[in-house]
């Protein structure tokens, strides 16, 4: 499906959206009780949304394809995510609300520990408390490059982003991580001509780092991977003719709803201040994203317990969204991060779709297993947005 | 999926293939019952012949994509919708049984109201009544241009079709149509260097249009759009190796049927008259495609009880038709059309395909709920032919 033609066919309406994405949504059976986090937790507000919606599951990348965070979003928000790749160095400048801009190249920097004779022993540095991460990050923002303005933003452990922002780099580089240890860091290739400046500053500032972190061990050394630039996506508001706001209290949501357009709103920590900042903005607004983190917290924990609790607390916060009277509620999430797993996993996770125009189809609960009888069946993430908008009356007609 | 594969795949057989397409098959439950225009119907012979069938919803052109008439039978047929566009002027002057040859340059036409400067002030002129069309129409044929064959023909109220026959007339041409009042009628342009003769030709034809409908305000001006020429289609009958035939009693259907290369056989105004057509000529066809409109205009017209009522025509019917003992029975429709949303709509349709090597898969009515359970799950139109011509023996093993 091609955004070109769902851009031909979008048509105004007074029709208002809300897509809230649950991240991490989807489960996995505990092996004690044959149920998954859904089919566990109380969630009499969602089972009873998904009865008098359309349910299916979605299917983020492709089949057996667990995604990450960012493509898992992208097809969300109607962006098949395979056509449109976000490098890793992008998405760790979103994941700290780095306001990256068109033409800064940016990578995922580790610190690691290097032998005397220059070989790595460890990748991560042995995952040195953020605090020294913070000090060593200090060191390297001596460094000056020409032509060049150079950031380094700490992360969390071992790891950190650089970016260099300039006029005309080439963002397609290799990177220096061997992606084993006994091996030196290697040094930076342009792959592509454009970006032989760039490979050229990379590897001074590499060199220059080195001595400024020669008596940092067990962080003496740096390995930057992941270089990439904006990617030049179609906007989301004028794709879909829609005013858009993301709310989001993390930053890679927030940063990933930016990458295409929409605008992001100021909020609080929890979700119960994400609802609230939806309350006060919603007039001004056509279509919001609503991001609720603690699902996959628990999952990547592997805390089945606190994923269900979890559940249990989005199904409390419900209410207030619907008091909202959004035209089209949609509830689905970026991707499963079954608690058994611990991370993301590839299985489809469940969706519900709320509306005037979408029938009810008989699924009784909000699950994996009864949104898999549901009328939307498997649905590739990107084209749950076209479907959206015809819910809401906002596509014409293809064809006479 | 790919045409030329289902050719070099398709193997003759004496089997006989019945496709029965319900125009605006699908509907929308009632507010006041929850329930559809088909669970509403008493149908029974239409649920029994589901419950021995494999069943599934029909998705035509794309999720969320709403079909017009033209790409949903194209679909039906096994053309992949998006692959081969057909333009509105084709289908304007396919629905009025105009035989339109290849290389002839069609195009939709609107009488519209311009104001003394030439700024249009209504782009329908006021919806004048189709006799007051015909007299303008017989005006506009007075116009001679040089190497060109023109031809004018009224369709409804404030619409024509305008066909020129010549040699080598490139059909890529933008319209004059400005899409909005206050602003005069846009010159044509050539969007392909071989289309700049067919553009000055356009542009002397509205130039002396204007001056033949000078006095005739409200329709004192016209507006062209949707110009194409035929589309070049794999011929159905080459592709699928069917002796094929259409029964359609409109001639939109009997159009689309032509246009991939059917036999159209001349019929009657009612159903009744295309299923005696039906039993006339089945020895010397492999494939009909049999057509019923009831459906869609009851769906547009918004009259729900109407809607139920032609199901239960449609129902009655059905006798006849499998008196004829197809091997395979296909019933499914070009699109939704519920009488709530008064037109199309994007929503999946039933379809069930009956057959000796066709598995009932426990759908026990001939309904959107039902079907959303089926074994052919929600599949693209273009997929159904093959699925058809499996069912119906006549497609070889792929590979060894």
């Amino acid at each position: 499906m091609d955004l070109e033609l769902i851009k031909s066919l979008a048509v105004p309406n007074t029709t208002k959206i809300i897509l809230l994405s649950a991240d991490g949504l989807g489960g996995f059976p505990h092996p004690d009780t044959g149920r998954s986090e859904l089919e566990t937790a109380r969630i009499p507000r969602l089972d009873a949304l998904a009865r008098r919606a359309s349910c299916g599951l979605i299917r983020h990348v492709a089949p057996g394809i667990t995604p990450g965070s960012g493509p898992g979003h992208l097809g969300l928000f109607g962006y098949e995510p395979l056509h449109y790749p976000v490098g890793r160095g992008v998405l760790e400048a979103l994941g700290i609300d780095f306001e990256l801009r068109a033409g800064d190249v940016a990578a995922r920097g580790n610190f690691c520990t290097v032998d005397g004779a220059g070989r790595i022993t460890d990748r991560r540095a042995g995952r040195i408390p953020t605090e020294r991460c913070v000090e060593l990050v200090d060191r390297l923002r001596q460094i000056r490059l020409a032509g060049v303005e150079l950031f380094v933003e700490p992360v969390k452990e071992h790891r950190f982003v650089l970016v260099l922002r300039g006029a005309r780099l080439g963002g397609r580089l290799s990177e220096t991580d061997p992606q084993a240890t006994g091996q030196p860091p290697l040094p930076v290739r342009a792959l592509s001509p454009e970006a032989e400046p760039a490979a050229e500053l990379v590897n001074q500032f590499v060199a220059q780092a080195a001595g400024l972190l020669a008596d940092a061990a067990p962080a003496n050394m740096i390995l930057l991977r992941g270089f990439d630039q904006l990617p030049a996506l179609p906007r989301f508001p004028e794709v879909f003719r829609l005013r858009a706001a993301a709310i989001a209290a993390y930053p890679m949501y927030r940063g990933l709803a930016r990458l295409v357009g929409m605008d992001v709103l100021k909020t609080g920590a929890t979700f119960v201040d994400e609802v609230a900042t939806l309350a006060a903005h919603w007039d001004a607004y056509d279509f919001v994203f609503l991001h609720y983190k603690d699902t996959d917290k628990a999952g990547e924990d592997g805390d089945f317990a606190g994923k269900v609790a979890a559940l249990e607390r989005l199904d409390a916060a419900l209410p207030v969204i619907e008091a909202q009277r959004p035209d089209v509620l949609v509830v689905t999430g970026d991707h499963a991060t079954p608690a058994v797993l611990k991370g993301h996993s590839w299985h489809p996770v469940p969706v519900l779709l709320a509306g005037a125009y979408a029938a009810p189809d008989g699924v009784d609960r909000f699950s994996e297993r009864a949104c898999a009888a549901g009328s939307l069946g498997v649905l590739p993430a990107h084209h749950l947005m076209p479907i959206v908008m015809a819910s809401a009356l906002r596509l014409t007609k293809y064809g006479a």
